[in-house]
């Protein structure tokens, strides 16, 4: 049985943004857990952290596969934590981002407390504070609001109200910002894939100016703000 | 005449929370800006910091006083804005928590860029975040919406609509979350005063049975989940 579980993020895709803790936790754990997404698929996470990982370390994959059928999906979770729970010592279950926000792992995170096993989050750099770094606009200031909407879910509702709006979590980014096009002149659209990492892609602008062809992919972000 | 400007932000309160380009910025720079919010005042960000900056580097504090007064604080902007360009070389300037988030670093982000100077933003662990990994919470998981609120603002607007929100950049939590105690049972409420420092206090629970008097302090911050 495992004595203690460490839910890390590693950050967005650079190496040097994982915490000094984040390297230090994974260095000196037992076993390092990496998520996939399908069998054979490399692991995004691993790739970050592959280059501090000392010789001879175990690490194992854990499959996470993208799906809507929550079955399936509970049926994979709960296969993922108990390969986590029955090893020994400490590890550390690595997570692409932050741990706390749409990470892969919350799915086994909730598995863990339901077993009362010691769990401690180390916390990683999130994509959509990156995404603002490298487009060298800040998320918000002052008294301004800020909404996540995973999906672009909602996002004609919260358009007028929010100073900023991140959509996340989706692989067609023009599907779901399709309608602020009658609205181009208000906002400013800044999209950003694999964020800090060597295939790095961004665009900034009015919605119309930006060609979202590159951005098809599920590592893709929107950074959608009202201009004043 | 500066060379580059790194806004550096350096977590929410424990030094390990930083990352390792943090780290090596602030080792590496000509000086580095900490920010304090009144004169004689010890600033928070250089005592995340003070232990990894090598000796004789030079450290100058910028003053960004708490007001509401537009024309006031604008001086005091511009004031810290020419006292970073004045300088030579690199420079850091850090903030605690991430530059890119109601961040005291976004009031002179805005001169540089008016004056076309360099500027590079290294990102750092939002508080936030570390507050839902200490509380041993996710803040948002599959396709739910995430709201931040500064000073709780429209928050009785969201509440039935967001998954999560987060209230902050108040002193007082309380009168902000007044509201909530008449539908008490369908909320869970985590609330953090300095989170990851040596002073972190935490409180987790249904609202009514959460004793605000610890988190009287502008460096608390709310998270309101919503029960399913």
């Amino acid at each position: 049985m495992v004595d203690k579980i460490y839910g890390i993020g590693v950050g967005p895709g650079d190496m040097d943004l994982l915490t000094l803790k984040a390297v230090n936790v994974i260095q000196n754990a037992d076993t390092i857990f990496v998520p996939i997404s399908k069998e054979g698929k490399a692991s995004v996470a691993y790739d970050i952290i592959k280059t501090i990982i000392p010789e001879n370390k175990k690490v194992v994959e854990l499959l996470f596969p993208m799906s809507k059928d929550v079955e399936f999906l509970q049926k994979h979770w709960n296969n993922a934590a108990e390969k986590v729970m029955e090893e020994n010592g400490t590890v550390a279950v690595v997570t692409i981002g932050d741990a706390t926000l749409y990470s892969t792992f919350s799915y086994v995170w909730h598995i863990f407390t339901e077993n009362k096993i010691d769990v401690e989050i180390i916390n990683g750099i999130s994509s959509p504070f990156a995404a603002a770094g490298i487009l060298n606009i800040p998320l918000v200031e002052g008294d301004e609001k800020l909404a996540i909407l995973p999906q672009g879910k909602d996002l004609e509702r919260y358009l007028e109200e929010f100073d900023t709006l991140i959509v996340m979590k989706t692989n067609d980014l023009e599907e779901k910002l399709k309608n602020l096009k009658d609205k181009k002149d208000n906002y400013l659209v800044g999209v950003v894939n694999r964020v800090t990492s060597s295939n790095q892609k961004t665009a900034l602008g009015k919605v119309d100016e930006i060609d979202f062809e590159p951005f098809k992919d599920y590592l893709s972000l929107a950074i959608i703000k009202k201009l004043k």
